[in-house]
């Protein structure tokens, strides 16, 4: 089965190789040399359709087959290491693991020339420690033409495990700027002549009343917690998605998806 | 501190109410007496609100106190329980047991009624496996105006305890119709004069294009599969959400709750 696959053999859980992808997933951080550890093999396609580096392809002896495949899409630049499914399984962040996992370089993108954009759509998300939120939300920012997705204090880490899986693919595409100081975000972003809008269930303003066809910055809170108000102060508008009683809230997610897509509709938007 | 609350102790983690409780989570039923187990004061909260019989409550050691606020707000009609916080976080379904969980009994609708309205939104949800996405697809159509959801073959039982906990309440109020058999779901809706609307992203149709001011049934099928084919041929119309190459698909709850938004905001609706 793995006759034709070149493979160096990891036997012990406790290989550096191992242990880094377990420190990056655990402390959802990029590896020391940069790489961001990915499982699964729709992710493996996924950076490898969206031109990233491949550096390492880890899969289980049961899986062994599937690295030959992802060794030519590669173009032989990887290395291949196989682990019998026993480690795979201590090292994996699913409940059913697929014995594939990777490391990928994300690319680097430069925030002045992602604000300069003259179709912006920037999504700055404060505070939502949902990773799975926060990747549902990369998602579909993509599929909405926007153009980068800022990540102010509180907010969970894009690289981690469950951030990645939910983005489908989006992380590795779309320009994503973690740990960003929030008091600079505003002004930043109304500089480069974005429109700066606070998404707040209590504002008196729908988001259908705003014009989102200029150059947008949507900010988008906590579910719980929503902006912080030194931030709502500094925005040029706040708008709500109008809810029908007793619900006051939505999932992260979904409130930021209306946005992005309300955005979207109004430039006539066709994908 | 349990002074003035009324409660029976409960020791062994073999007790009949806990074992009925475990089962329902697990199977993603009601209890046999037909009560829906809920977990966290949030949600009990939202029962109460919901003016949902509350039959039972149950209460650790360290959260004895709120028992005294809950059984101020249920009239006192309802049966109390102190068991161990031990025992408790064995029973729990969270990574952070808050303490309180609860037997709710959920109001009865009739099918017939809800698919006669003439402010018809409907959501029919075929295949959808994941009870996060359900209970935040359950969320969403209530903020929008939704008037009953019906859950097709292969979805994942609304009773499922990650299901309640994320339609954050939307479960306790929402006509929720589960099991239902898909051959006459759609001639059933048709016949109550609802448009039966199905999204698919392959559709050459935008959910814009559509008239949702009439009464309607969106169905919405699961991300990786997408609605049955013999499904789509009964539908009047299949409708894409316009989505920017190489982005395929949407999470299957956040393409839904556009589809309620969409509707929502063509009815020119406030909420």
């Amino acid at each position: 089965m793995t006759a034709r696959v070149q493979a160096r053999e990891i036997i012990s859980t406790h290989h550096p190789l191992l242990k880094q992808i377990r420190a990056a997933w655990r402390r959802g951080a990029l590896t020391p040399q940069g790489y961001c550890a990915v499982e699964g093999p729709h992710l493996v396609e996924e950076a490898l359709r969206s031109g990233l580096e491949v550096a390492v392809l880890l899969a289980s002896r049961s899986t062994a087959a599937r690295l030959r495949q992802f060794q030519a899409a590669a173009n032989g630049r990887l290395r291949c290491y196989l682990v019998p499914d026993k480690v795979f399984r201590s090292l994996s962040q699913t409940e059913a693991p697929q014995g594939i996992a990777a490391l990928v370089r994300l690319k680097k993108h430069r925030l002045e020339e992602c604000l300069a954009r003259d179709d912006g759509l920037v999504a700055v998300v404060v505070g939502v420690q949902d990773p799975g939120n926060l990747g549902t939300l990369l998602r579909a920012l993509e599929a909405f033409g926007g153009t980068a997705c800022l990540l102010g204090p509180g907010t969970v880490s894009p690289y981690n495990p469950k951030a990645i899986r939910a983005s489908a693919g989006a992380l590795f595409r779309l320009p994503v700027f973690p740990r960003l100081p929030l008091d600079r975000i505003a002004a930043q972003c109304r500089a480069h002549g974005l429109l700066t809008l606070g998404l707040s269930p209590r504002a008196p303003q729908a988001l259908t009343e705003i014009d989102l066809k200029k150059p947008v910055a949507l900010f988008i809170g906590s579910e719980a917690a929503g902006l912080p108000e030194n931030l709502e102060k500094n925005l040029d508008h706040l708008a709500r998605i109008p809810l029908a009683a007793p619900v006051e809230s939505l999932n992260a997610a979904v409130a930021a998806s209306l946005a992005f897509y309300e955005t979207a509709r109004q430039r006539e938007w066709k994908g």
